[in-house]
């Protein structure tokens, strides 16, 4: 009887979604809240696929300093949001998804009524600005498109984007007092000195221009704006919080009231409307990294009409497209919902960095055009050559061969000669580690994507400039020594085991390049990873200049024990290129076996869990830290060993209990999407262990059957038979009708088509 | 026998100025030191005519503020070099010259050898930083020529310059420790927070590139530069002076040596050779407005090699074609260089705004492209309008109406739409007051340079539109009241008057382009003088909204009584389009050659003197301030009265007392040239009394004869009979051969060419 039940659940489940399957409304599964509380570090404001601007909320305005010490809350706010705040200081146009640092925030736009005020105010005293309180009843997310009423104001405040231009709707109730603010000082990781220079025209009553430039994450940034409202503002003015700015003669001019040209460090301005009740008043907000001509060029490019509807449409419907590019069927809803914002969420970055017209900004400061391709910025490369790039081989081939030629414009732009480390709005943050642009080459280079207008030998000779640039984190050391020694150098395991392999990529791509020299050089340095690798204990640790070990070790920290996000537990399995070699050094097969067993089930203290980073208490299972990336390809390392059905009882575990549909739905900062790129991956039944190589390790699909739509016309077709809650393990896999013997799948079974069926089962596979 | 021999002394002197005038060798009569001690506010460095590049030394870099306070020492600095000086700090790249404000000293350059210093130092103790001693003895500077000897370091330097590169020649003791310092902080007119930010690459070991972008006079202002070294530095290094800048991960680096991209708010670089005895060291630094792309462009087109020698050839052959515009002779090699220094001062402005490829950085900071014309920029108007751009229109006419073209782009950018006012690298300033764009156009118009190009009807619109923008400086009270009432808006008669003036030129520009309306409106406009003359006291005096006079009216005061940089005397004389009007006005002939001779024969006191402003003591004839421009008109009025000679006199008087070739040979700031071009005209016997109209008032010529040689190949040639010290009066003059009777000779006149002769006599015509 409880088996009727169930099957009938399961038909009722398998209509529902065999039914929602045919539709073409993806968009209904997102959750864009999903991640906007604790640590996902994401956004739940609207932006198109890959879009440059990314409209959204910011719930706090948090300075970078406090009473003159660095505030920690200021991480909180890396997306400006933060699902559990009471209010709402306004809506600005640029954002990261999911990224423990952070940046951007630029332009907030905030309507109000009433008397006016310049200053935001604070959370708890929102009276005490222009900020307003909100309620999550009176608020809506989805792909495209976002919504919320702003209760001190009567305002309902509504938002759509194309890729370059932020459209803002807002409601009025009737009003002599309405207005809308332009805070230039706002931003995301403020601080006092963050603002270079802002400047803003009125060009008639209509339209303002602008530009915000800023000292930070990135140093040299300058973001242009092109502002059209839909009604014409009766007055308009700013305040100037400035202290120590040049006034020159402008003192001849009352700048605060209806003066077109302001300029300075610190700026709010306002604008002025009578409304009556129901009156919308609508704002196209465009972006230029280039100039307020790029930034009005793209606005009358991508929107030129008022129609907010449309827009909207317009918007949803390329997100749909764009996640139609994999249907899958799920057992429940919420598997459904937390697929497809993973997707979602996969698709927020990089951004498009370029105007219409192929202008951008580049390292060098100059304006250069992308040629043939769409130039990307915001590369979080330490998080995403895991997993995303190698999602985008799959379903974004195109984009992913642009963010190469983009990564690519950058190297050719930096004066360091480097592939981006950590990049964005044309500025090399040098955040996290490695020289991972190369996996990212190396993957889309193996698995076809990089067609014949690459010179492979461009490509190489970027790789190997990249790889041998001396002043780079203890690359000089690296090259001398074989390793980072930790006295020269901190993290130095993390940096010597990512860049053996980084360099076992540099070799691939040697490999198809036909440079054997290259391709020697580099297989030999990938092989580095054994100079840290101490034989008596069974850890990586640090080593020394002089060659001995670092004294003190403790394999549960994190800093100052060699690593970075990650402790001797996790990071001494990084060996993606050799994980054969790698346990063979560990002491082979079954001790490797006890060590991840150990690693999944030990506890972590407290003090040691916060060295980990970036995750709440939930990213963890025992000491492996599923919230942050280095522990990413742990799981699927079973499937080396004789035990195989513990990474399919891992990765189901983690995909059941660290994804989820709901605003704590990420365990730990979505990084750029690599953290749902894990999960669509592992969803599907695999996941790219190593980029640079045409495997996928298996893992336990969550799904029960999936279409992945390729862009070269074919289709993958996956059926898992015997879905179900307790039925996590793989019996066997069929790949157009032959079983495959091994625990990885090639890359040629995926775009060639065809179908995989996963036969699950309950029992072990042992 | 005393006869004989002033006859012999005469023939010594015509027979050396005859040879000098067949050869080309004008430059050897300039002295680019004159007005470099006091107040002429002139620098001594190396340019070329309308040059974009002011490559020149700073002898001290004085702070804005001093002990929190404004540093009036500030002001001596306007153009970096003080005569008096006796250390030199090093080369910048953008001077103004003559100017009584400023900004600019872009990127400072200074070569040393021995410890590396980094910090400026101060003049009393020069060892405490990189300036050095120098003497005069050891300097020479020459017409885009410019050399020092360094005491400190023994090092020669020389300079000469293109257009927009600045190529210096520094050679070097032996020594392991030598020098070039590159400091981005040191600046004209600098204060705390001046600079905005700087960025510098490290493109390869012999060149760099990078910005400079300041909050100055000029709002927001970025200048770009390309640096090129003849030979390669083996190492190079900054250092940061910013307190608050964000690190971000420029952490992991030591950011202070050998890396090649440095950015902030205050920076100072070095870059290191060995160099034995003798070495010379080269360097050439481009600028641009819009990139270092652009700058690097420039630095190819403009020298393409290393010759040194080949480029000051060039560039002074240059000058050489430009003062051949016009040829005089004189009665002393004293006269000689006093009159080429000042044409040479009347060709250091407007300069050159734009790339090789004419490409500039707008107001809108817009990059547009100067399509068939040379966009400049630096226009000093409430200055220039009055004898420099007149002067343009015979000797430079192409320019002049190039300068049109800049200054109707100017107006095209414009969020106010306005003319410029006082504006430099794209940014207007609002320094003093009028709109006097518009004199500069009617004269050139009314004098025929504005060829079919120009869209009549388009100059008059920009032309009214600008004196129609309510918020600029009392224009609102202006159009109601027909005055600008004190009570609103200081400066109130000086404003009157000179709008009045300004309305008047806006009819002439109607009456050309036919359109009877606005020519009625304006007309009707430019009679507001009479609205602030005061019939009882028979001065121009300050009116409040209400109708009434300002009460305790002070006719020798200057602030507060309702002008600006002259007093009641000097500026009621102020209708240069109806002088015949203000005569009848203040009393008729009679008592208007009483308030003239009072006027040059008065004694004013110092605290009324300071008042006067931007001169030096020597710079008035009694309350008659000849240092300053309000006045540059009067010593011409006695034209309009029964005593003309009064006129000859007088300036005769002015140009032996106030004009010399010596430091301190400008009696207050050369103002961007139009001290200079005040004396080139009346050198040459006559003066544009009122630009806009095509009369010169005849004043007593100094020269003993002259050729203009008019673009349209014509030649204008002047003689001067009976020309002496003495004969300082003008008998009669006769043009082709035919007397005129009037006291002003018309512009057909010159630009026809043929042959003006001044026959002088040391009798007044009375």
């Amino acid at each position: 009887m409880k088996k009727l039940i169930v099957l009938l659940f399961i038909a009722i489940c398998f209509n529902l979604t065999a039914q929602e399957s045919n539709s073409d409304t993806f968009i209904k599964y997102v959750n864009p809240f999903v991640g906007t509380k604790n640590m996902g570090h994401t956004y739940p404001g609207a932006t198109v696929p890959f879009g440059m601007v990314q409209l959204s909320p910011e719930t706090d305005t948090v300075q970078f300093e406090h009473n003159g010490k660095y505030n920690p809350d200021v991480y909180k706010y890396c997306s400006g949001y933060q699902y559990e705040d009471k209010t709402i200081v306004g809506f600005s146009h640029t954002h990261f998804s999911g990224t423990g640092h952070s940046d951007l925030g630029d332009f907030l736009v905030m309507p109000t009524t009433g008397q006016l005020k310049l200053n935001p105010g604070t959370s708890d005293k929102p009276e005490s600005g222009y900020r307003s309180r909100f309620s999550h009843d009176n608020e809506l997310a989805e792909p495209a498109y976002y919504k919320v009423f702003l209760d001190d104001y009567n305002i309902q405040a509504e938002h759509t984007a194309t890729n370059r231009v932020g459209f803002h709707q807002y409601t009025f109730p009737e009003s002599d007092d309405s207005h809308i603010i332009l805070d230039l000082i706002s931003g995301i990781y403020n601080y006092e000195e963050k603002n270079v220079w802002t400047f803003v025209r009125v060009e008639n009553d209509t339209l303002v221009t602008g530009f915000r430039q800023t000292n930070g994450w990135a140093r040299t940034k300058t973001v242009y704006f092109a502002m059209t409202f839909s009604k014409p503002f009766y007055q308009y003015g700013h305040k100037k919080y400035d202290e120590n700015i040049y006034k020159g003669f402008w003192r001849k001019f009352d700048e605060t009231k209806n003066f077109p040209e302001m300029a300075g460090k610190k700026i709010r301005a306002y604008f002025d409307f009578k409304t009556v009740k129901g009156e919308k008043v609508k704002i196209k907000f465009a972006l230029s990294s280039v100039s307020t001509d790029g930034a009005l060029k793209n606005l009358k490019a991508e929107i030129p009409h008022w129609d907010f509807e449309k827009v909207k449409a317009e918007s949803q419907d390329f997100w749909n497209k764009e996640l139609s590019k994999i249907e899958v069927e799920t057992l429940t809803q919420n598997d459904k919902e937390t697929f497809y914002t993973a997707l979602y969420h996969t698709f927020l970055g990089p951004i498009t960095y370029m105007d219409i017209d192929g202008a951008y900004k580049g390292l060098d400061q100059n304006i250069h055009y992308a040629k043939d391709f769409t130039n990307y910025t915001i590369f979080s490369l330490w998080d995403t050559y895991r997993a995303l790039h190698p999602l985008f081989n799959i379903i974004q081939p195109k984009r992913n061969a642009d963010m190469v030629k983009s990564m690519l414009a950058h190297y050719n732009q930096s004066v360091h000669k480097m592939l981006p480390v950590w990049s964005h709005y044309a500025n090399e943050n040098w955040c996290m580690i490695g020289y991972h642009s190369v996996p990212v080459i190396a993957d889309a280079l193996v698995k076809g994507n990089l067609s014949d207008d690459f010179d492979y030998n461009v490509l190489l000779e970027a790789c190997v400039n990249t790889a041998t640039y001396e002043p780079y984190d203890g690359l000089d050391y690296y090259m001398q020594l074989g390793y980072v020694p930790e006295d020269k150098n901190s993290s130095s395991v993390s940096k010597t085991l990512e860049y053996a392999y980084d360099d076992w990529c540099i070799a691939q791509i040697a490999k198809v390049s036909k440079n054997q020299n290259v391709y020697d050089e580099y297989i030999k340095r990938s092989q580095s990873f054994i100079n840290v690798y101490h034989e008596k204990t069974g850890f990586m640790q640090p080593k020394m200049s002089d060659g001995t070990w670092k004294q003190d070790f403790n394999t549960l920290s994190t800093h100052g024990q060699g690593f970075i996000e990650g402790n001797a537990w996790n990071y001494s399995l990084y060996v993606p290129h050799q994980p054969e070699q790698m346990i063979e050094l560990m002491g082979g097969k079954e001790r490797f076996v006890q060590h991840l067993d150990s690693l999944f089930t030990m506890y972590i203290d407290d003090e040691h869990f916060a060295g980990t980073e970036d995750i709440t208490r939930d990213g963890i299972i025992g000491n492996y830290v599923h919230g942050n990336e280095p522990g990413h390809h742990i799981p699927y390392l079973y499937n080396w060993t004789n035990q195989p059905w513990k990474t399919q009882e891992r990765i189901r575990m983690i995909m059941e209990t660290m994804y989820s549909n709901t605003v704590d739905g990420l365990c730990g900062n979505d990084d750029a999407g690599q953290m749902s790129a894990w999960y669509v991956f592992s969803a599907l039944g695999f996941y790219p262990v190593c980029p640079g190589s045409d495997q996928y390790s298996i893992g336990s699909p969550l799904v029960k059957s999936a279409k992945i739509n390729l862009d070269n016309g074919k289709q993958l077709i996956i059926e898992v038979e015997n879905q179900n809650a307790d039925n996590v393990y793989v019996e066997k896999v069929i790949i157009n009708g032959r079983e495959i013997k091994a625990n990885h799948i090639l890359h040629s079974d995926i775009v060639n088509g065809g179908r995989i069926i996963f036969h699950m089962t309950s029992i072990p596979t042992k």
